[in-house]
């Protein structure tokens, strides 16, 4: 159901051209209203693409009426003529769709350092206008992959409202947002403010949490749009958690596909000082290369975790921490504990406990194993 | 020549039996004078290994007579134990040599997490004392390899005295010190403070900006030792540049054995605002798991540069960002520049240029591609 789920919406996918090979590439979700409210949020990197620069104006001027969504092309360092085609994809969108361009939010996901064909683009977005249906969710998810395996959609109906969405990713995830487009849509009739406040928290314990490979995107972008067609105001902190369920649930399955990952790791730091801290212990775990290929080996090398712990500036002393691995807690007052022989590591989900014994704040970090396969993937051809 | 090319240095390499495969595991290094002043550097890890807890104490004592260094086990996470054998193995020096246990350093390197059998350990220093000599500085520097493939020596004779020193290293190298011991030997006639300000002078541009993969290690140990036998002593700063020389290198010989490596890469980071900044810019690129692959795959995929530069705090405005790939600039004014098939990937060193363009300071930081034989040393066994 993706973004059509909620009432108000209409979406399509359709094959432009934009991709050499043929595959659907370029989606179209449209916010029918009566409400057009919106929030965005956007990659911490410095360097961003065209799309994101014009979509973080987009977003200034109070409304959304439509996001149009392109793979195949990051457009991303194309300079001036980037952003202007950026610029003309939402003009031309705005066109088919009789609002003003101001209020079309772009994405772009792909290889970055290309421009995008626009004479396959333009086209495009007239036949995704004429395919516009409240069944289109899917079609939309699939037309937004890259490397993706799958498309990721997901739902959460409250009483009388909803909030459904989809993304696009396949490692290049990482903090400030993996490398992915969301677009979240509810017909639940809130304001900006609201819908922002709610997307800011959510998105700050799921996808910022998500570290496949430490990478992070020139692209990344997560757009929650509101209709108001349900007629119902929720209450906004069960908003909030209809939304963070969404992002969660999303996030989960961005990890799961990550590329040539054999291991979906969960990283959680206990006993934490504050949450600052365990976010930090917990990222530099997950970026850890030699604990990531022992981990890809079955080796329950507790040595490595301690070893990326003492990395941080935490706080910690080093003989009080305790390491679990798989429920075997391998590491005990910052030496050998249980038999690391009893840790069972077949499964293809891993959970390390990182007990830093300094506090009681918690935060948990998802990440990936590294494996031949993702060298693979990321030095055969250009992504 | 190694540790034993400056005069007043005995050294010897045996196999004590700590590896099970009857390799060289066993190397001392002894100062027979006139002096015995030294300086340290050692990892920033948090996480610090026995021997380096040791030898730190050592080191405050002021002089040092000897210089034990094993294979074959890392001696961290080992608690009280682990510090204990350090210091017995301190101690069994200190009674063969006739010297005090407070004036012999420690050094270990293997896996993290086993006591090392002390019951071999023990014996191999007598065998390695009776060995002894002014020619076993290459017996030395064969003992203390793990997964290199080649030992590592270096020696600068300048007019009338030496600097000359060994290195153990294969991957796992990464700021605040690779995974590597280190021994310098020199026969100038200088005082701890003149040794100290020489030594972390050098070791902050060379080893410390030697990046293989980004992990840190709970053993790193450089030390420098002065026997004053050559009678000379050499005017500061020459003196400082000769230890750079060494340094730098056997930094160089680390980066050319790193594990499953195919690519040295030089990132050179020029018109920076700061040195800082510089550093910043070449580490996020030397880290960047995406370009690494790439650069593994002979593909100068310089949008993935661009992108490891906006993830810092550096100063710089995307859109006069530079990059030259192997000498052709195919990212100009942060958009496509040259055309990158012009870029010849065939060789083993990869050279990157980021030119900043927010000042004039400059930085090199070298790293390595990222490969699956990377994946499969760090993965297919415990190291």
């Amino acid at each position: 159901m993706s973004v059509t789920a909620a009432k108000g919406f209409t979406a399509a996918g359709i094959a432009a051209g934009i991709k050499e090979n043929g595959n659907p590439d370029l989606a179209l979700v449209v916010n029918n209203g009566p409400r057009r409210a919106a929030a965005g949020v956007f990659t911490s990197n410095r360097v961003k693409a065209a799309p994101v620069l014009w979509s973080e104006q987009v977003l200034k001027s109070g409304q959304v009426s439509a996001v149009v969504l392109n793979s195949g092309g990051a457009n991303a360092c194309t300079g001036p003529k980037g952003f202007q085609d950026a610029h003309a994809t939402a003009e031309k969108v705005a066109e088919v769709l009789g609002r003003g361009a101001v209020e079309v939010a772009v994405c772009s996901t792909g290889l970055i350092g290309l421009l995008l064909p626009m004479d396959k683009l333009l086209p495009g977005v007239e036949t995704a206008a004429a395919q516009l249906s409240e069944h289109g969710g899917e079609k939309a998810a699939i037309a937004i992959k890259t490397t993706d395996t799958v498309h990721k959609t997901s739902v959460v109906t409250k009483d009388g409202w909803t909030v459904g969405g989809m993304a696009k990713g396949a490692g290049m995830l990482a903090p400030g947002l993996a490398t992915m487009l969301v677009v979240l849509t509810t017909d639940a009739g809130l304001e900006n403010d609201v819908l922002d406040e709610a997307l800011r928290a959510a998105t700050r314990t799921t996808f910022d949490r998500v570290d496949s490979d430490g990478c992070m995107s020139t692209n990344d972008t997560v757009l929650l749009l509101a209709s108001g067609a349900s007629g119902v105001t929720p209450d906004h902190a069960e908003f909030a958690e209809a939304v963070r369920q969404v992002c969660d649930d999303l996030g989960q399955q961005l990890i799961r596909d990550a590329e040539g990952a054999s291991k979906d790791i969960k990283i959680e730091v206990i006993n934490a000082a504050t949450e600052d801290d365990a976010v930090e212990v917990g990222r530099s775990i997950a970026r850890n290369n030699l604990l990531k290929c022992a981990l890809h080996g079955e080796d329950p090398n507790w040595g490595r975790v301690l070893s990326a712990i003492g990395t941080t500036r935490a706080a910690f002393e080093p003989d009080r921490l305790n390491v679990a691995i798989n429920g075997v807690w391998v590491c005990k007052n910052g030496g050998v504990g249980e038999d690391r022989d009893k840790v069972d590591m077949r499964y293809r989900e891993v959970h390390i406990v990182a007990d830093l014994a300094a506090g009681s704040e918690t935060a948990t970090i998802w990440t990936n194993d590294l494996t031949a396969d993702y060298v693979h993937e990321n030095s055969a051809y250009s992504s």
